[in-house]
């Protein structure tokens, strides 16, 4: 037995001595549990030991957060606050609307929507109504919200959390709890239009965020299926070839071809043809010559997209985004739900990831894809009770990763993250004074200036005074029996420490032009 | 056998006859069952009988959002935002903080914080890690995110949506996935302060949200626990009674004192002590009176609530809340956490509930409560390790039921609620200027106007006049030949019809002047 054995085996003696009654359905031991498993059960077994009353009758408590979920403390908050601003903006910008779906729907619902990811959906457990589950991106329930309620055109965005039971990479900015922020048309239009305002918004919103160089991958479902059918792919294997195709960004030719041929069961020769295709990239040109490739050109599917790739990218350069967009047959993208256009856009600066358990595989990666989309025509019509169809086409900014970088950003910027708007603290240097600090206080809340008070009765100045420093507020409203006598209010800013008497009818108008 | 026993048995055969293994463990009929009980098996088998194919091979889907819960169409989420932001910048001019929790916590760390209504928490199902439940508030996770991070002084507040297995009552505004909005202080004060805050925040929001006369009554466990102790409560029932005494407020008093006797086990003569008290409002001068009560002032918890109470009078007058807030002594509150003071805000207006399948205590009832808290000292203590005690007083605004009389409002007014913030429509009355319209719209959006164009090769001035009106949207850009060629756009107020040349230089400039 080995030293984890014997730690779960001691956790086991502990708590069978306790009570007689314990349930252990999930003790599970087996050799080939990895590391993140075994963390897993032991946390199980110590919350297990907490609910039983631990030690001498005391309660002990785990006291972390779920697996691969995370606390925003304030100054997270407030960097979180300025990127969903500037996302919301730009959604508002193009015209979009908003709507918020349920974290949870029926399981039926997000049952055969998600391909090999569907295992990381996270289910509720069946306490007598209903089967649910978490939601696991926010564009099946998009679609079920359409189907629902017969909506056949709308430009909407939605800002949620979403849920996958996948392995963290939590300094990577991978949680099982995270950010979300898709923007969707739906509606039957003209070709490539609303695909390329998709892309335009990304562009934009990277561009105002503000972190670095990027690009825009684009490539297309028919392309894809065309490209595959060409090479001798069976119809039947051309999701899963898909799927591998996908891992080219993490994985070298050489390995993602053993993939294809050893697991997959292609023969070298078909999945040489790929990998010439998929190492090909280019902008509007490359469209145009694959429109000329003698196999290419005898597929009716790649023509299509082919054609409409062209089309996409003369009104990417309406919109002059086209330095950043690149046509890349490599990029597959593993939903199973899309049905023309996909894209992907990447940074390219790199976080560098300290060394985590979750394998060798994550080390020395970039940040990589930070929003992705396509075109998903089928999957409102996979809940219409007719299959009526509405066509749409969306992306998704992946929040989380940005989130991170802004975080080490602003960990090493001199500039101090503030997270609350104070703009005045009331205070007194003198004692007994409370009740005219409350008063004066309300005076100003009332006036719609954002103000605090120390809930203290006979607070020091110093306190008072670092409280503001600490907390960046930039101005206090200083009372004393003079001012109260004088009819005034000494107002010190924080920084240059002057004083100055404001007759106290003049305080908030004074308050509100320093503070603008 | 009745006609919805027939109906179950029906399903059941259908589904039997599908495949052969199928699992029905939750398949228990009795003749007890609610029809709300007999709603969530009819939509359990309909799940399943989706889940196996249906009817010839055809996915059947139900198409519904999970019992209790809903989604927000683009309307409700423009008086969402609006609520919102009224709330934000109230908890914001009080200098709050903000911060976030995952949506699941270890489900070690919700039992016992909720007495009787543990029962509601939502479990996920255990796929093989921890043991997780939904959140049941926003307190909980905020006492474990104290303890966790060892903060013994914070201002903050929450927003996010909060989870309980209840019976909902939708049209009234109570839903099993709602939002809370929540305002706390933690630390060690001067005592009344913070609390006298929180009151004087309830009062701001609800005058703010303009929601018609309100009222908010203020007790104290301490008054409550030391009132149980001299009439004859025996200490063990001190929570359950307070349970029944939370009743009152949508019981008549004969039957929460038939409560209190058949149920709870208290002698007649001890309940009509406790009704002569629990009949008792007033402001401070009933704290004074009270001070001086024969049997309550032989009470130390009941003379240190009430000195508390006075204090508390003193700090409201101060702040001018004085005259909506009533200390009433029947006022228990539920939960099992608090330790102090205890409020409650209800408005005084009521909303016409349509005919509800909840049963008949549900009819006839006003909005009830949109507001409550108090004092937790206690709770951040139960997750430390060393049981060190950060004292906690907040308050949470309960905007389900405000955004219900909201929407009611928004419906029977004549105004409009736009969904969108769009400035100007790009349109053409001519064919073929697609690519002229799409390029001046990304000027637009390039200089940061809300801009939106059709996307059709050749749409109709008509429908792209008709999408403003529906909309909202104010102006209208229009491009032809014409002034293509004399370098300007073509103007349009949508309300009033007039157009005027704009060069297109000074479009911007023009768009931002008349969108103010």
């Amino acid at each position: 037995m080995n030293a984890l054995g014997l730690v779960s085996m001691r956790l086991c003696a502990g708590l069978m001595g306790h009570r007689s009654v314990v349930n252990l359905p999930f003790l599970r031991f087996s050799s080939g549990m990895t590391l993140s498993q075994i963390d897993e059960e032991v946390a199980k077994l110590l919350q297990l030991k907490a609910q039983l009353g631990g030690d001498e009758g005391k309660h002990v408590f785990v006291l972390k957060t779920a697996k691969g979920t995370r606390d925003y403390n304030p100054k997270q908050m407030a960097i979180r606050e300025k990127v969903f601003n500037i996302i919301i903006s730009c959604f508002k910008r193009h015209g979009a609307e908003t709507i918020d779906t349920p974290v949870f729907e029926l399981k039926e619902t997000l049952t055969g929507k998600y391909g090999e990811d569907s295992k990381l959906i996270y289910d509720l457990k069946d306490q007598g109504g209903e089967l649910l589950s978490l939601r696991y991106d926010l564009t099946v329930p998009f679609a079920r919200y359409l189907a629902m309620n017969k909506i056949t055109n709308i430009k909407r965005y939605h800002i949620a959390k979403v849920y996958r039971r996948d392995n963290p990479a939590m300094t990577r900015g991978r949680y099982r709890e995270f950010y979300q922020c898709d923007f969707d048309i739906a509606g039957q239009y003209d070709a490539m239009i609303p695909d390329a305002e998709c892309l335009k918004i990304v562009y934009e919103i990277l561009n105002e965020l503000d972190l670095g160089d990027f690009h825009i991958k684009v490539n297309d479902r028919r392309i894809l299926d065309g490209m595959f059918a060409v090479c001798g792919v069976p119809d039947e294997k051309f999701r899963t070839i898909c799927s591998t195709v996908d891992k080219l960004d993490k994985m070298a030719w050489e390995d993602v071809k053993k993939e294809m041929v050893n697991e997959k069961g292609l023969s070298e020769d078909v999945a040489d043809r790929i990998g010439e295709y998929v190492s090909m990239q280019g902008g509007q040109d490359l469209a145009e010559r694959l429109l000329q490739d003698p196999k290419l050109s005898q597929n009716k599917q790649a023509c299509a997209g082919l054609t409409d790739m062209k089309l996409l990218f003369s009104y990417l350069e309406l919109f002059q985004v086209t330095d950043k967009v690149v046509f890349d047959l490599s990029l597959a993208r593993g939903l199973d739900y899309y049905t023309g256009v996909i894209y992907e856009a990447i940074l390219s600066q790199t976080i560098p990831a300290p060394a985590e358990q979750n394998g060798a595989d994550e080390a020395g990666v970039s940040v990589g894809s930070v929003a992705g989309g396509g075109r998903y025509d089928g999957l409102v019509g996979m809940f219409d009770p007719k299959g009526r169809k509405v066509p749409c086409v969306g992306v998704s900014i992946g929040i989380e990763r940005i989130f991170s970088i802004m975080e080490q950003k602003a960990e090493t910027s001199s500039e101090k993250v503030r997270t609350t708007e104070t703009q005045v603290l009331v205070a007194s240097a003198q004692k007994n004074l409370l009740e005219e600090r409350l008063k004066l206080t309300s005076e100003l809340w009332n006036a719609g200036v954002k103000a605090e008070v120390l809930y203290k009765k006979n607070p020091k100045l110093l306190s008072q005074l670092q409280h503001c420093e600490e907390t960046g507020i930039p101005l206090v409203a200083i009372l004393g029996e003079q001012e109260l006598k004088d009819g005034v209010v000494k107002l010190r800013n924080v920084a240059s420490r002057e004083e100055v008497d404001v007759p106290r009818a003049d305080l908030v108008d004074e308050i509100k032009k320093r503070t603008l």
